[in-house]
Order: C-alpha cells, then sequence, then structure tokens
C-alpha cells in the first residue's frame, strides 16, 4: 500500500465544494485500488485573506512542497475588489512558487453532450485538442506600474521560458497526432517575435518528426470556432492561453468540464478545474464539480504516476454523463455532491484491466 | 454636387481587389446620389515597403490626411516576414498619425446567412452588438525591447486614453440598447484595473443613464460564443479588441462579411475590413469584397455624414445576400469582382426614402 500525500486548497466560491467532490472521488481511488492519500487542507485566496491578510500563507506553501500534488478549487470574488491584496495573488505566487511553467488544458468532447455546445454538432464532434499554457511568465508577473493618470504591465520572456513549454508541447504531440499550433502575435509584440523563432529553432534541432505550423491569436480565436478539429496541441504563452483556453472549454458544452494540470520541472504539480470561483452558484450545491473531479484524474496521471487510476476516474465519469445526469450548467437538476457519489461509485465499481 | 476627397490604401493580399470592390461600390453612390468623389490611390504596407522601402510614406500620409476619409484594404503576408521593416508597422503609424483611437467593429447577423455560422442558430439569431476597440494605445505602441535572450513590450494606458474611448461607447450605447460591457483583466493587470476605475467613474459621471457591466476577458472570450444576444456594446483595450473582434466576426458566417471604422476626435477616419490579407487567395477572385464594402458604408456614414447613401449600401447588401449570392467563405462560387458588381447594380437602382 503506497502513502501519498495531496494538499488540498479549497479557496473560494464553489472552491470548497468542487474541492470536496474531487476529494471524494480520490477517496474513492484509494479505496478500490489500495492506496493510501493523505489529504491535508491549506487556505489560499480570499479565504486565506480573511483569515491571515495574506492570499497564500507561509503554511500553505510548506504543505504544498511537502506534497506529492497540489489540488486547488478556485480563488476569487467580489468580496475582495479593491483590497490591497487580491485572491489572485496567492495563486499566481503558487504557480510560481511551485515552478509550475506548463498548464495543460485539454479540451474534451462528450458524444452525450454534443447538443449542449453552442456550437453545430458538426463542428465540435470529435474534437481532441489540448492548450499548454506557458503559466509563470509574461504580462502576469512583468513589472506593473502605477501613477497619477498612468499604468502599465510589462510583458518580458527568455528564451529558456519559451523552450521547457514548448519541449513539454512538442513531447505531448508526439504522443498525439504529432501537430503543434504556435500562437501569437509576431506581427505586433516583440515577446511574440522572440516566441516564434525559439519555438522554430528548437523545433527544428529536436522535434523535425512533428508538424509545427504558427498562427496569430486573433486569427486563432476564430478558428478555434470555426474548425477546432484541424488542432491537436495548442501552444501559447500566458496570457492568449488564458483567453484562447476559456473559449476552447465551450465546445465542449461548459467550462465546468474542463480540467487542468500545471507541471514544472520537479517537485508536486497542480492541479485545478478551469472554471472560476463562480460566486453566485457558491453554497448552493449547484456547481458541476467533473472539471474538478478530471482535474484529480490528471493529478494521478501526471502528479502521482497512476495511470490506471486516472483511466478509472475518467472512464467512471464517461459512463456517469452517458447515464443522463447532468448538472444546472448543462440544463439538468443534479447536484454537485451528488454528481460526485454518483461518480466515486462508479469509481468503486470499476473492474480493473 | 458636393466633392469628397476619399484616399484609398489598397495595401496587400487581397486588399487591392477588396478595395476595387469598395470604390466601385462608392461610384455607384456617388452616380445614384450626385456626389463626386475624388479617389487618391496610394501605397501602404507591404507594396510600400516594395516600391520605397517604407510601410508608410510621408506622401501617403499628406494624402490621407487631406482626404475627407480613408478607405484601407490589407497590410501583411509571408513575403515580409523577418524583414527589418514590417507592414503592419505601415498600418500602427496610420492609426497613430490619423489619431484614430476608437476602433468601431459592428457585428451583423444576417438571417439568411444563420446557417453558415458555426454557432448553432438558435444562439445568433437576432445577436446585435458591436465592438469599441482602443486602437491608438496599450502594447502595440508601447516600448519594445529585444535582447540576446529576451523580449519585452509594455503595456501602457493613461487616464485621458482610456476615457476617450469610453466615452465614445457610452454614447453608441444611449443611440443602441442602452448598454456597455467593458472588457479588462482587472484581477491580474495593473492597466486593466486603471481601465475599470476610469470607465466606472465616467459612468457615474455623465452616463448613469446607460447601463454598465464589468467582464474579464477570459470569461467574455467564452460568454461571446455561449450567450451573444445578451452584448450591446463591448468596450476595450487595443489587443483585448483585436482578439474578441476576430471572434465575433465568425458569429455572422464569416469574417470576410465584418466591416470596421476607426474615428478619432478630429481629421478623416480610416475605414477597413476587419480580415486580414489572405495571401492564399489573392489575385484568385476568390474573396468576399462585403466586408470591404460594408466598411465603405460607414465611410459614407461616419466619414462623410451621408446617413441616407450608408443606409442604400447597406440595404444593397442585404439584397444581394437574399437573392442567394455567395462567394466562397459562404459556401458559393460568386467571384469577389461579380459580388460588387451586384451589390454596386443593386445601388445604382435603390429608390430614396
Ligand atoms: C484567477 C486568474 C488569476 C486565473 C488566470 O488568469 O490565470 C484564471 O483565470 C485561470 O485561468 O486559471
Ligand atoms: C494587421 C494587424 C496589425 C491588425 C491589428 O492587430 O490591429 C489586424 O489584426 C486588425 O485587427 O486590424
Amino acid at each position: 500500500m503506497s502513502t501519498f500525500n495531496i494538499a488540498l486548497l479549497p479557496g473560494d466560491g464553489v472552491g470548497p465544494e468542487v474541492t470536496r467532490a474531487a476529494a471524494e472521488v480520490l477517496q474513492a481511488v484509494a479505496d478500490r485500488f489500495h492506496h493510501r492519500f493523505v489529504f491535508d487542507t491549506q487556505l489560499i485566496g480570499g479565504a486565506a485573506i480573511d483569515a491571515t491578510g495574506d492570499p497564500l500563507t507561509q503554511e500553505t506553501l510548506v504543505a504544498c512542497r511537502q506534497s506529492h500534488a497540489v489540488f486547488l478549487g478556485a480563488v476569487g470574488g467580489p468580496k475582495w475588489d479593491g483590497g490591497s491584496r487580491r485572491p489572485e495573488q496567492g495563486l499566481l505566487e503558487l504557480r510560481k512558487a511551485l515552478g509550475v511553467f506548463a498548464n495543460i488544458r485539454p479540451v474534451l468532447i462528450y458524444d452525450a453532450l454534443l447538443d449542449c455546445s453552442p456550437l453545430r454538432r458538426e463542428v465540435v464532434a470529435d474534437v481532441d485538442l489540448v492548450v499548454f499554457r506557458e503559466l509563470t511568465g509574461g504580462s502576469y508577473f512583468g513589472e506593473k506600474r502605477r501613477g497619477a493618470d498612468f499604468a502599465s504591465d510589462q510583458c518580458i520572456y527568455t528564451t529558456p521560458e519559451i523552450e521547457r513549454v514548448a519541449r513539454a508541447a512538442f513531447i505531448a504531440a508526439r504522443a498525439r497526432r504529432g501537430k503543434v499550433t504556435s500562437v501569437d502575435k509576431a506581427n505586433v509584440l516583440e515577446t511574440s517575435r522572440l516566441w516564434r523563432e525559439v519555438v522554430t529553432d528548437l523545433h527544428a534541432k529536436e522535434f523535425a518528426d512533428v508538424r509545427l505550423e504558427h498562427a496569430l491569436v486573433d486569427s486563432m480565436s476564430m478558428q478555434l470556432i470555426r474548425q477546432p478539429r484541424a488542432y491537436d496541441v495548442i501552444l501559447t504563452e500566458n496570457m492568449f492561453g488564458d483567453i484562447l483556453s476559456d473559449e476552447a472549454s465551450v465546445l465542449g458544452g461548459s467550462i465546468g468540464l474542463a480540467p487542468s494540470a500545471s507541471l514544472g520541472a520537479e517537485g508536486p504539480g497542480l492541479f485545478e478545474p478551469v472554471h472560476g470561483s463562480a460566486p453566485d452558484l457558491a453554497g448552493r450545491d449547484r456547481c458541476n464539480p467533473i472539471g474538478a473531479i478530471l482535474s484529480s484524474a490528471l493529478l494521478l496521471r501526471y502528479g502521482l504516476r497512476l495511470a490506471d487510476e486516472a483511466d478509472a476516474v475518467e472512464a467512471a465519469v464517461e459512463r456517469v454523463i452517458n447515464s443522463g445526469a447532468r448538472t444546472a450548467d448543462l440544463g439538468g437538476d443534479i447536484g454537485c455532491q451528488a454528481m460526485a457519489e454518483r461518480i466515486a461509485d462508479e469509481v468503486l465499481r470499476s473492474v480493473s484491466h
């Protein structure tokens, strides 16, 4: 029986509800596959500001560093708007501290949910793409200035920062359909020109077997909904990745379904649903836990290297979706907790390969 | 008989074809409504680099300044990639020189084209929104740096820059459904926090009769395709506007249909289709001239204050679309020139109110 330490950071809004859901499914995995998961629940975001004044405490950071993997719910909300410390700072500091530079956001399309997509069935059927978003650089972390009547943000990238996330994307493409679409705004931004050069060089030197194409971010935001099947791995910088991955999450019917994994060169990875804290839904058992549960599957796969266990969670989610169970975002009336229980039950009942 | 000087900047790729199309329709307006339009055709972009080494020559700039309105086709293409001067610099310098800070991109949905949209009919029917994009600030014009292994772009905004485009958006909303959605990334960017403050203040002081809401850019890229009918005027900064307006252009079925107007406090406005130079379509009479022709309608309306004439062009486009004529982007086989001729004919035949 192997023991794994998992840090749980519920955060704000619907964060605690979806974290509970993910933990329940992880516990079912432990029971079914005979592991021991030790959960360590810690503060982050607005909840941490309320308790300590700080969106990321030393205690939380130490717990994350001592874990095998970190699960995060969501941070932020109007309650903390205008304060001197913002919930989001906690998340950004955590990403930076853990060095999780590659944010992986798979876009999954379930046949049973094709009619929930705002896009036509024939446009989204069989879409299978993943966004690799650079997560610890760009305008999220560059110098910010504020004067009496101006403000500025600096977007800065170094060659090694671009290279390491591009390498991760190329490697992922090899295990998929062998294509990377690198997205930038090279006709306007200097950082994008460097981005394009570095990606092109790395491709020529190490990944000539992968197909590489470049796209401008404005064009990509259009093509992503015109012909999403044309894409396999989409690689881009932090802000463009934030925008494009939210857009892409709609293809499957609801952002509530979308998971993410953030990985670094070493140390624990960070796993969080793509959706935000959704303050209007919080505490009402109305949110969709599937994005969080699929993030826990990514935690099993990439964080703990438990591939069979990850497969079991993903298969359980698919079976429950196929059974017709739907949360409110997909037009149904099943609550967050009931949905999590169904998926946990399916995991317990799953047969090993 | 009134005389108007119109500068025509065909540019690159399909730019010359769509400029010819727009000029033909403008000539039909002149004939039908008894005006005199004096066209002055000038170089810009890659074409200007090839001829003079400079993407925006003094001669072009003088011609634009002496005109009542400027029409631009498109700039850029792989031919000029990696050169020391880029076609796009010419366009950016022109926007800056003319001071056209408000880029207006209406999203029009034609009933007859509902089935060309990648979105479901029930999602896009009756959408009626316009994007107000700030056009002369942000990371397009901030300081760019490049070192041996890094690059940076600065995004900078001043209070007056934000205020003037926000004012234009609020005024437009008053004449529409009375709602402005201001888009930023205030949970991360300092410029966005200033943006939100300035828009909020201006709203309270001068436009309390307009409804104002704020949205985060990642969420907006999602909502724009989930519930586009929820929006009236979308106000945002330069780069976010570039991305969101291209995304929005898909709603109507093709970016080839989308027009834009860029206006300043005084002096000639700049009118250009939203689509790019589409090098793969260039010279093949395959592109859609409607985005350009509708841009010429905006030129008539905002540039020359000829509202009846603008109405006549827009009505002519609608009649031709309703007749079933379709260019390749919409699945048809009518050429760019033939489409322009049909629309020009309709203008000539149009009856005054
Ligand atoms: C909460 C916010 C800072 C965050 C981001 O922009 O990275 C979120 O939108 C995300 O995509 O994880
Ligand atoms: C050609 C390019 C510089 C331009 C921009 O980014 O503004 C274009 O994409 C547009 O939207 O007009």
